[in-house]
């Protein structure tokens, strides 16, 4: 057969094609995404999962004005290509290149930007509203993945289709599993669906579709004739939907095409929202990812059926360090609980589920939960350390307010992905925490530079009586032999002292930065102090003595300036200015320099150029030490 | 018959009553709590359907021991009465009095301090986790209304029962209204059930609950034969949880002691997570709150049976006059539509509910699927308007974050219950959120200081493109008229000149107390300057005029001054010093002053105390102006 796909540059060029040249077009393009990973990186298994599914939503349904909403999206590869972005897979995920998640800057079929689960039944609620209230036809169509319908998000939703009084279709798109496999009742229940692909009540389910059918002629009884053959009803999977009052159809293979075409057809046009369940496979077609989706989840460049594809990292990352802590801790202490939201292996947590089944729970993508479970844990006398993206650790911000500030609960948050996350872009830096966690009374926020800190941050959570916060970037762990000091809660250390006014103070690993930038500044003469603040809350007092003596007190941060880590400085300067009533160091504070992620979304790059627009690379931070010394041009790092 | 109240101070001297005398005793104290929440207001029609629940349950159970988690809480006042705090009710929810919401501070059988919704099943699961864990035998209970059971954090949580291997019971209050009638397909779910009052099944049911007891003898057995006199079992309801595989019991009437009493003996002998659906009706037996429990659901002092009975307040709240606006502005513009998280009244939606049904949607206690909702009808070009308040969008955090932010869409926040909230407490201060929306890029933040700033930033967010949040107190709409500068966004006003050093800088309604403080001043020959922020982002950069001229500014804002408003003109000064290179500048914005809302919780009390508290009142801003001009003995503020 001829090369389809380079002959589809847009959805239309499907219309003309038959199921059998579809089925074709969709081996080309598992190809051409196995192909185009292995040499960019990205989400293998589950873009290999949805080809089909894709093909036939875009065959069926005009994705420039109907409106389709994807949920976490990193399996929009195939939508990508069918949406003339083909060209640009050569830039996946890459600086200025085509973003891993859906972008509305890169398309009109792009509704949201998306990279967290449970929005796509949300959103498209939204839009199915706003099409009611403008009395405009266009479809909505969610999908979501067995993963997220877990979410409460997803939940509040459903609970919230009958607001609806028009056309809206939720395709749940079920591999059996999110990175992990998928977690609690939900998966139960669809794996019990999963093996009751009885046919018996088909003349039940095609009755309820033309029930609920507009009249429209004969094609259209055509079409449910053929619905007839390829839907399924079993008993069980209705009875959770339907008890919240949304009709259920499925489920169906997800990889037969032309079943999917007349299915989608059908369920068009009904005037009510519905859900359509779809069984697909992670990973289907390429063997390797079929076999170990986990692994193939989201992978670096690999070799295409050869024996280096392995997606691990060379150099030790913060997430191993941590990995291997807590393994440590929970052969110490039978107290130690882990948690996690679906991502055990991204969190490291991997070998302490291995060595304590009893004490690990895996609660889906449902952080909220997650954070409640660890309060009542810490209730009972446990220490629970809860696992989470920095990113997605603002589904608990309330949780955490009200189940461990308020209680003062010594629950332990191991905020992985803190900072600048690289090619996931904006929908996953971890920005945020440092601001957000600070506002929070009783808590306190470590932010370790190397595996010892890590380590001593991690043992001191767990010997304390309060919540406790410890942040680390995606990236490995910096080896720093100067930073030797005692490590104490709530102390900072100075790394090294220099007699010029200037001072380095840093939050995290970027104390690397700091000091092979005071190496640099060195050798034009500037001998810069370097200090380690190690924690972004509580401030350390000893800090003040930099702006007493008149430095000029620079403040990097791997995290967003706004309310963050430099902000908690200055605020605690004016606090001791004004316990001391001290005039000198009131003049100083204003000197200082704030440097951090800036208030705009920092693009995918590689983290490296991201911390350098930032201004938090060695060579910025000497650039911006240079400027301060002898004004010329202003460095040019993000605002 | 004898009063029993007076003898009942603990849970054991329930023990030797009959059902006879539970019976009386539910009479009695349901006098106790309408007389004394008319004296000290309070929840009332929520307190009054729990009564007989709550007796039966501290009948059954042994709370010092078992665990009762509370969900949202305000409902705990039979509780407190039977665990010896019924003395303490002259003083409840007022300063150094008796919380109104559970208290592990007050009592041994409170296990959380709770008032945001989907907590108690979600904190149970980690207690019965952690009982599992310690090999314990308590009983772990869980109770939850009809109206927090849609929220996603309860889902979560029913979805990860699984997790539990020992006895966990969830009871379901359901008075079938949240504050507001609970919206959603579980209201429908829930409803029909009502409707399905059949005993057909009843010995399906106590099979089902003998199947999962473990054999106790003779007088369990005779316990399931009087359960099987008064379970009712539905064909319809097991459905939805049963299909979350969770065995559901009920529903059962809520008001008859003896049969919820051998209820609860019989379950609490299962050895698995279980649901028991108890149906109370609230405000029973105070007639006016029964015909009106939305009136009585929380309500200042009243008369009982009496005229005068009106909880609406006198002079106008920020809430009333935001309600008139919002209807206005529907009026206008045909695209302004309204979303609650059940609280139509609470937030004065009452008018554009009533005015425009076809734009006005209720989605129960689930704030994060509301802000999505406004971000995809943000994205069919209506301009919604999400009506929250503070303390409950922390739930909404995240979806802030990437649905309204990340997307740049024209979603509006109205946040009432800014700031301090006076007899709630902790649990529903709203210090949080000028901290975390300002870390969100695209956000505007205006916090209006009277009603035609109110108005005015209203029409600003819906003329706008982009998100915008706007903040209020649960207070009176100060009158102010000196405040008559033109309102642009992000644009500050200056009210009042004065020659002095000192110059008050504040944000919202707070503007009111400044200039009483700056009349006071006056009579003392210290002339402040007093300027009325307006937002908390942007940040005017006027603002820098005062710093340069070497003024000491006073920046007062009713939130936490972690990562707050005050942080917010600190990070914006330190900015301009540097785009300006301005060593003056510098020099002085370490002399700020930075007033608010400490790192610790501000306990209940009137809001006027807790302002005071905090230093924002007129006479405390006075003093504190005075002692910065001449120091002597420090003014005593929250620190």
């Amino acid at each position: 057969m001829e090369n389809l796909l380079e002959t589809i540059n847009s959805p239309k060029d499907l219309r003309g094609l038959s199921v059998e040249q579809l089925e074709h077009l969709a081996d080309e393009m598992r190809d051409f995404v196995t192909h185009s990973v292995s040499q960019t990186g990205g989400h293998l298994a589950s873009n290999l999962g949805i080809i089909e599914l894709t093909i036939a939503m875009h065959r069926v349904f005009d994705f420039q004005k109907d409106r389709l909403l994807w949920d976490v999206g990193h399996q929009c590869y195939a939508h990508k290509i069918l949406t003339g972005r083909k060209d640009r897979f050569c830039q996946l995920r890459q600086e200025g290149g085509l973003s891993g998640f859906p972008s509305p800057d890169e398309s009109d079929c792009d509704v949201f930007s998306v990279g967290h689960a449970g929005t796509s039944i949300a959103t498209a609620l939204g839009m199915a509203l706003g099409a009611q209230h403008n009395q405009t036809d266009e479809k909505i169509v969610a999908l979501v993945g067995d993963a997220s319908i877990v979410n409460g998000l997803s939940f509040e939703a459903l609970n919230n289709t009958g607001l609806v009084k028009r056309q809206m279709l939720i395709v749940l798109n079920d591999n059996s599993m999110a990175i992990d496999v998928t977690q609690g009742a939900m998966a139960g229940f669809l794996s019990r669906v999963r093996l009751s692909h009885t046919y018996e009540d088909i003349r039940k389910t095609t009755n309820r579709i033309l029930e609920h059918l507009p009249l429209v002629g004969k094609p259209m009884e055509e079409a449910i004739e053929n619905v007839k053959k390829t839907l399924r009803m079993a008993n069980t999977p209705s009875r959770l939907f339907e008890s919240m009052n949304i009709p259920y159809f499925g489920p169906v293979d997800g990889h037969d095409i032309g079943s999917l075409i007349e299915l989608f057809g059908a369920l068009s046009h009904l005037d009510r929202p519905a859900i359509l369940h779809v069984y697909t496979r992670k990973g289907k077609g390429y063997s390797p990812a079929d076999d170990d989706p986990r692994k193939y989840h989201s992978t670096g460049p690999f070799e295409v059926n050869g024996d280096t594809g392995s997606p691990d990292r060379e150099q030790r990352s913060f997430t191993a360090a941590f990995g291997d802590a807590v393994a440590e801790l929970g052969q110490r202490d039978s107290r130690i609980a882990a948690i996690t939201a679906a991502m055990s292996d991204g969190t490291g947590l991997a070998k302490f589920r291995q060595q304590f089944p009893q004490r690990y729970y895996d609660v889906g993508i449902a952080e909220s939960v997650a954070v409640d479970i660890a309060a009542g844990l810490a209730r009972q006398g446990l220490r629970p350390v809860v696992c989470i993206y920095s990113t997605f650790l603002q589904r608990g911000f309330d949780q955490i307010f009200q189940e461990a500030s308020l209680q003062n609960l010594p629950v332990t948050f191991c905020i992985d992905r803190a900072g600048a996350v690289g090619s996931d872009g904006p929908t996953h830096h971890g920005f945020l925490d440092i601001g957000f966690l600070r506002m929070l009374p009783n808590l306190t926020v470590a932010a370790p530079a190397d595996e010892r800190e890590l380590k001593a941050a991690l043992y001191a959570a767990a010997a304390g009586s309060g919540p406790f916060a410890i942040r680390y970037p995606r990236d490995t762990v910096p080896v720093i032999p100067e930073n030797t000091d005692a490590y104490a809660v709530g102390k900072s250390a100075v790394v090294r002292r220099g007699d010029s006014e200037f001072v380095l103070v840093t939050l995290g690993p970027l104390l690397k930065e700091a000091l092979d930038a005071a190496e640099q500044l060195q050798k034009q003469g500037i001998r810069v102090t370097v200090v380690n603040a190690r924690f972004a809350k509580p401030i350390d007092a000893a800090l003040a003595e930099w702006f007493a003596q008149g430095k000029t007190v620079i403040l990097a941060e791997d995290g967003c300036i706004t309310g963050g880590f430099g902000s908690a400085v200055l605020e605690r300067m004016l606090q001791i200015a004004a316990e001391r009533n001290n005039p000198a160091l009131r003049q100083t504070i204003g000197k200082a320099v704030l440097l951090g992620a800036p208030d705009s979304f920092v693009p995918a790059a590689n983290r490296g150029r991201q911390l350098e627009w930032m201004g938090l690379t060695a060579q910025k931070l000497a650039q911006i030490v240079l400027e301060l010394h002898s004004p010329t041009n202003p460095v040019q790092i993000l605002k």
